[in-house]
């Protein structure tokens, strides 16, 4: 199946390390045994919130603004504050854990739960894996993308003029949570099609890849859709705008439409792991490689803090 | 924490059978031990489905309605078809186990994952345990109900101009999915609020429950909102359907609003394991006790087969 990891034949095992949520010592799960018990909300519901960051070059990149986003995200799960001390040093542990074996990048996802319905104590958890030779890959080559409806609505937004009816105080929409299901049916459905990912649209509206957030550069503007709602706010894409606004680089969020993406220099996807992938076509139409494709890999390179 | 399970001292541990995907024998798990795999797509996405069936007197009640939408909601996510036969055969074992150490009524959840990245085999598990006191309490006493916006929008209703549109072909709305976090979400503020349960709607609009279909008698009529789009259609309902209609009842799925709540003699929440629960306050205000409560509430049991 297409979805098999294919990670290098080079590439070290996995690592679990299990971080106690309240805080104290991470301990090193063997990948091979379960984890999760059958009871877990992670697993009955889906109920629990997760971030994907970047080790590189022994480090973990833009760690801040993954433990904003995961301290926003339990919050709006209604989840005990996470541990952050806890979290950040399992996160090292991994680190060191990982680059003592290799010096290829990895993905280190954080898993935070409310765990087991007998207990009440939240799970948490982090694996750090590689992150497979099609990223690095697609990092180098771009990727092809199709547009496509999301699929709902957020009442927020499509109701602006009535939002306290509308706004229900449990939404939850906002949160990088578990309900990743809709977002992988929608990139199997790509990759049956041929395409390597989606961008979800509303109309003639630009939201969001399945699992990126959508840039744009044109001359010495860099765009990204208006974070919120539905969109969920992007780590490097942040990082980016902070970095290259100090580059000379006018950076906004701004309403995106679909003609936009065709109307621009070059149209990037930006994820923790991917970094930064070129959109080479676009719903079958080729994209132009813009003069400047190293310039800009390089500038959110150099904004994740990596050497 | 409120949402812990708070089962009779009575009740039986839990059972946790291993259910072969693709068809052989169960095999039993200890409930006391990890189950589930950290790259597990439920638990790594939420991706997979579920089923909750009531298991009574010594049977699983409404089987193949549970069966059908198991099926249907497979095929929305793209899972291999289930392997029927194991799962009714793990079933009845499950049923077997438990019965024998107790009469008591008891919840059989069946999940199926799209299952663990690194092996792309489906997982496939069945936990049978105590429905518990507060369940038992309620079916007796009724519940208190607010009703709130679920938050957002089907495309395939709000659009319905533009269908082929705003249909996308990966769309996953109708699947009984693990992407729970949200109704948790509006349960958890309903109890936070005093209420035990929520009724989405969409302005005027009935929907469903967070976990439960509505349905409303007045006179010989019974009826629950349409099913399709982002609601869910309910086994309850339909096996009660069914029977109520040989019985001499008027019943049809209808456009409802919340006006038709307070208009009926009575309003209730339809649940495999919940059977029906009798809504007896509606955002703050008490609906009448109808004549019939024990007549309405025998008809839903004798509709699952229920001796």
């Amino acid at each position: 199946m297409a979805s098999h990891v294919q990670p290098s034949s080079t590439s070290p095992t996995p690592i679990v390390l299990a971080v106690e949520p309240f805080g104290g010592s991470a301990r090193n799960h063997n990948p091979n045994l379960p984890l999760v018990f059958w009871d877990d909300a992670a697993v009955t519901r889906g109920d629990g919130v997760f971030e994907t960051l970047l080790l590189r070059d022994g480090c973990a990149c833009n760690v801040q603004r993954h433990i904003d986003r995961f301290c926003a995200s339990a919050r709006l799960l209604d989840l005990p504050q996470p541990a952050l001390e806890a979290w950040e040093k399992a996160t090292e542990l991994a680190a060191e854990m990982w680059f003592s074996k290799t010096d290829r990048d990895a993905s280190c996802v954080w898993t935070y739960t409310r765990g087991r319905e007998s207990t009440g104590i939240p799970s948490a958890w982090l694996v750090v894996k590689d992150v497979g030779d099609k990223t690095v890959e697609q990092r180098e080559s771009g990727v092809k993308v199709m547009t496509g409806a999301r699929g709902y609505n957020i009442s927020t937004s499509a109701h602006e003029t009535d939002a306290t009816i509308n706004t229900p105080p449990w939404l939850v929409v906002g949160a990088k949570s578990l309900n990743y299901a809709a977002n992988m049916a929608a990139l199997r459905w790509a990759k049956s099609q041929g395409f390597d990912d989606v961008i979800f649209t509303d109309g003639e509206q630009v939201l969001e890849g399945a699992t990126s957030t959508v840039v744009t550069v044109r001359g010495n503007k860099i765009r990204t859709p208006i974070s919120g709602g539905d969109i969920l706010p992007g780590t490097t894409v942040a990082a980016l705008f902070a970095h290259a606004t100090d580059s000379g680089w006018r950076c906004k969020e701004k309403n995106m439409l679909v003609d936009d993406l065709y109307r621009a220099d070059s149209v990037w996807l930006l994820s923790s792991v991917r970094i930064a992938t070129r959109v080479t076509q676009l719903d079958g139409k080729k994209l132009p490689k813009p003069a400047n494709e190293t310039e800009i890999r390089e500038l959110i390179e150099a904004a994740l803090g990596v050497p």
